[in-house]
């Protein structure tokens, strides 16, 4: 194979998951907003957006994460612990989501009444299961979108689902409708012990082609 | 914000999901397998490597995929339509994944032992409704690294969630194992009409701060 190499090969191949952090390195407010600025680009379906961030960077807040996450250190010595959340309810957003394509013009109004009617049509008719597997799953495409930002910005992550949810709902009040999807902790990772990346599978063990 | 302007965020960036391909554009398996060999390289929980793809190609089983897919012609005018997939199954794998890292000496035995059970523990006692959020998760994470992998070298995605789960299944004779968690079309876009990119929240809408 004629694998050439760039600066996006090279951003995806040094991102690993953090086995360990060096403790008390702050990231400041500006900082996040800069990569969740950037986060928001990843896809969703309908463009419902149903990824949210709950950003846990003070001492007292990060312990209660701590708690809930089995007392794993990585979530102490973290710089912050994020948790990834999906919203089951993201559906009702699809009016106030499209208005801005019908002010403009790009989509009229019979357009913009079929979408809003389809969407609602077919997360209610799909049911409890179909929002929660699409809280997980656009959740999760804004989750990896978020750590290859923080590793281009020279942030190392960890995802993480070693959590009692209930715990992490009570400890960070988050409202029903969200589903904790994944937490995520960032740091400057301590690589002085750093073991070898995880086996990976050739690709013969994970992809399957049909037709010629 | 000082926004940095670098290649990585300009691919995020011109990264959108394709509304319309031009129709009769190959894609030749090794350009394929030069992807799949990044995407690999993304995360998954215990490195269990959950995601699968089913690639498809040719005329007769795309034709299949249209039809599962609600006959939305961006299937057929794609280059690739790639069924993205979540493996039930993966936690057995947690032994075979990390013989490499017991061979070499970097786990012991013990350590290795203590893997094995507690990964087949966490599944079993966890269920099926864990099971399919798992398969969701850590195929969804992959998908965005294939999407981003795919637009960096000049192809144009679209992540689908319109098709018949079952159909799709029975199209491509997946095994049961495995969930259908999104279609993922590829081709070159045909931007002749295209629209502007839809509407993104702010970020005080989806991330909240814990903390000063």
């Amino acid at each position: 194979m004629n694998q050439v190499a760039n600066s996006f090969t090279e951003l995806l191949k040094s991102r690993r998951s953090a086995m360990k952090f060096n403790p008390d390195v702050p990231i400041s407010r500006e900082e996040l907003e800069e990569m969740f600025s950037l986060v928001k680009y990843a896809p969703s379906a309908f463009n419902l957006q149903h990824a949210h961030y709950a950003v846990v960077t003070d001492k007292a807040s990060k312990e209660k994460v701590y708690d809930a996450a089995y007392k794993q250190y990585k979530v102490l010595s973290s710089s912050a612990a994020i948790v990834v959340l999906g919203d089951l309810e993201a559906y009702h957003d699809i009016g106030p989501m499209n208005e801005g394509m019908l002010n403009l013009g790009i989509i009229d109004q019979l357009e913009f009444d079929q979408t809003v009617q389809e969407v609602h049509s077919m997360y209610e008719s799909k049911g409890d299961q179909f929002k929660r597997d699409e809280a997980i799953r656009n959740a999760s495409l804004s989750a990896m979108q978020f750590m290859l930002i923080a590793k281009d910005r020279g942030w190392d992550t960890c995802p993480m689902i070693g959590f009692d949810e209930d715990a992490i709902m009570q400890a960070l009040q988050i409202p029903e409708r969200y589903v904790p999807v994944m937490l995520i902790t960032l740091g400057k990772e301590d690589t002085s012990r750093q073991r070898p990346r995880g086996y990976r599978k050739p690709n013969g063990e994970f992809v399957t082609y049909y037709g010629e």
